[in-house]
């Protein structure tokens, strides 16, 4: 029995390279769960076999810079002159369903999915050392000296942002870091904050 | 790998009559954890069998009082005219070696915990309904009344008191609230304010 019934918005974030999306898979691999993705709102051309509303909703550059206007964007960016976003009234929607709608974004997004939904919980993903990162950056494809160095750069700025996140989770084994991912949302749905509601209706108390 | 090294007080209470030993209990049953006990300070006499340290710390009223003097307990109470209390030096013991010290007590006692020890973890026991409780209020023994009443008048007084709490788990089987309680364990120790310390130790970076 949970007494919030409201699903979790779940942001899992972390330096580039830290393996990310190899989490977020591992996690949806696991039984037993009602997690969701949302689906990103692009304005690049649709690809063959793709389908709009399923892999991307596709609109227009008109429409998508007055939805960022209008605040209907969870979080956007810009990439190669085509935007990117996570539209807000889908992830509500999904939430108001009691699902956990998980998004799997860069530092920078995430900072603007807590400005814009709070109660979010959001994890950083860090590796078990500085070093391993490297190592995978490093050895992610056959980049020049540059490429290489840039990233680590980045990764070094992002490493700094942790103290944002409300938990820190090692990627030190994939299925460890899911397991621990799992119990954070476990445990976000017993929070007194997100649960009190409820549990007064439950013993037939107002809320005062 | 785990970036909080210190054991976390985790103290569990509810109303009078929740099944609060149950699922402490339970949650001690479960394989791979670090929970211990915190041997309580009392001033009434060693019965025969009971070992100094093991089953109570036996002191002198004097020694009790002087104690609670200095604030050397987490909490105490009188109960027909002896001192019960939980040394404050013994559970930093525990905490220190990593241990994580699992304190199941009244509602009064868990909010001097909570005084003493800010980042204590607070569970709040709850039943599925206010019936079920009352039930296994009068169906506990051969009580008067008028003793039930009393009973159903303290638990309802304690009820209200959730709002003082981190986490509110819903006793509906014993094994799912012992699993929630594991993993709001888990999840505490992955919050950031407790991992941050260590991770900037990790990436070598000093936290300013």
């Amino acid at each position: 029995m949970k007494l919030n019934d409201r699903g979790l918005l779940v942001v899992i974030s972390g330096p580039s390279g830290v393996g990310k999306g190899t989490v977020r898979k591992a996690l949806f691999d696991m039984k037993g769960h009602n997690l969701t993705y949302s689906v990103s709102m692009t304005t690049r051309q649709m690809r063959e076999g793709e389908r709009d509303g399923v892999d991307y909703y596709f609109v227009s550059k008109e429409d998508f810079q007055q939805k960022i206007k209008d605040g209907k964007l969870l979080e956007y960016a810009e990439f190669v002159g085509n935007y990117y976003g996570t539209p807000l009234d889908k992830v509500n929607e999904q939430l108001d369903n009691g699902n956990e709608v998980v998004l799997e974004i860069e530092v920078e997004g995430a900072q603007q999915v807590k400005q814009k939904m709070p109660d979010c919980v959001m994890i950083f993903i860090v590796p078990p050392g500085k070093e391993a990162l490297y190592e995978r950056l490093k050895s992610r494809g056959t980049e020049s000296e540059e490429v290489i160095q840039k990233r680590i750069n980045k990764a070094n700025r992002e490493f700094k942002k942790a103290h944002l996140y409300d938990y820190i989770v090692v990627n030190d084994e994939v299925s460890n870091a899911a397991d621990r991912i799992m119990a954070i949302i476990r445990a976000e749905h017993a929070k007194t904050e997100r649960s009190i509601h409820k549990y007064m209706e439950l013993i037939g108390e107002n809320e005062d």
